[in-house]
């Protein structure tokens, strides 16, 4: 069986790379990309099987740029992650944790340490990228410094974890979306544990989003995420992209989206997939 | 008459800097600060008379970290600005175009600029900030090097503007607000020329949403802008934040929210301040 080759965002041992290898089943292979785009570009190429981006951030928000890139390229969302953000601190073999003074990282993970790192006393330095901060220590020798990144960074750059959770709330989950070139497709018994997204835009008038959101309430599905994106060159239209709960072959969910399209002036679905349920639910 | 002295998160030059100058009337003076954090603590201390922060960009979207810190601080919108962002291209004295081999710059920037800087065959190379990698280049006095900042950069750190609009999309506008410890008031007669910002929470319910949205459809108020944000510590749970057309002191405005606030677990208006029409409007 060929493994699984999965494009990601970031150098080895980022965030992005746990999440496939912790999402993806045996035996898969991951490649770093330089951008989104990249993924996106690998996997419309056939140069890899799959792509993993994250989405959403229990604490940060959307990660909107990934919403754009979905729209303007032909790929089908087919599963989504929950990944524990899991900030290590990592250092150099035989480094103590009293010899660390200045921590590198990216500025989000070093927002989400900052008690923590405020209680060791460090200094702190922004990186482009967490594995990144990981790569740099390794390579720059520094005795004196740690780096804020992912388990999976340790090994990739033969560090040793000074402290497994910097984080300072445990709270801190990012969803991850996998993408294909062809849609997931199955019979299925329960609509509960799918999830549909999609994305459309609507005349600029008053009460329309409320006209749309009516499709979902007036047949009890649940929406589990609403997003608006302005549309680039027609400012302020927006595009919504919605999460609801069920399975597009499903009829109350076939029957909402007929019905949402007698009013959007652009549709399109952007994945049907199985549910991840998270431990914390 | 004292001169206003206004809060902004970044360096001299900086795009808030100069949102701030368009916007406040004359005499008015500013402060840069490190983090949006500061730009709030300097006005609730009564150390500066406002603050000025970006929510939103036609291209990018929202600005989500400010939309949670007006959550946590009890600050005020008192109005609202446009700012056509227009990114030049600086370098020192002297420096004719083609000597220019790498651009310096915040990474969205030189996003914005992608078509226009490859058409120049430049490097690129990706700094903290736009008003920052100006004074950079004027305290390295590196000739081969250009910044991508502001008009206003150039005049600060006293660099020359080689073009002046090299962004890709002329629709690139940021959406400032103003913001103040005591909120805007005054007697009007027309909502049309107001807005209203509010956040709230609903019931993780289906459906809820759609009743919240309902009791402004039935009174043909215009939402101007609708974000949901995670509620952290509780995901997936979310904060909406919704801009209306429309005065709180006007009836019609009342009323709405007074119906809201039958189905909302959290209410609390952020704002209700004179309307910004933006020229391509």
């Amino acid at each position: 069986m060929n493994p699984l080759l999965i494009a990601f965002q970031g150098e080895a041992g980022a965030y992005s790379e746990l999440a496939a290898l912790e999402y993806f089943p045996e035996p898969v292979q991951t490649l770093p990309c330089r951008s989104f785009d990249e993924v996106f570009e690998r996997v419309l190429h056939q140069e890899c099987s799959h792509g993993i981006i994250p989405i959403e951030n229990s604490l940060a928000g959307s990660i909107h740029r990934n919403y754009d890139l979905m729209l303007h390229h032909e790929l089908h969302i087919v599963g989504e992650y929950y990944l524990r953000v899991n900030h290590c601190l990592l250092a150099l073999p035989g480094v103590k944790l009293e010899d660390v003074r200045i921590v590198h990282s990216h500025p989000q993970a070093l927002a989400q340490c900052e008690q923590n790192l405020n209680r060791l006393g460090v200094e702190i330095a922004s990186e482009y990228d967490t594995a990144g901060s990981a790569r740099l220590l390794r390579d720059r020798a520094d005795r004196r410094a740690a780096a804020l990144a992912s388990r999976r960074a340790a090994e990739v750059y033969g560090l040793q974890i000074l402290v497994d959770a910097m984080e300072d709330n445990r709270q801190n989950f990012t969803r991850f979306l996998a993408l294909s070139r062809t849609p997931f497709s199955r019979q299925t018994s329960d609509e509960r544990e799918f999830k549909t997204s999609i994305v459309f835009s609507l005349d600029n008038k008053p009460g329309a989003l409320f006209k749309a959101l009516g499709v979902f309430a007036l047949r009890d599905i649940d929406l589990t995420k609403i997003e608006s994106r302005p549309i680039p060159g027609s400012p302020w239209d927006y595009m919504f992209y919605i999460d609801f709960a069920g399975y597009i072959a499903e009829t109350n969910s076939r029957r909402a989206l007929d019905n949402l399209q007698e009013i959007t002036t652009f549709f399109r679905v952007l994945g049907s997939y199985p549910r991840h349920r998270m431990k914390f639910e």
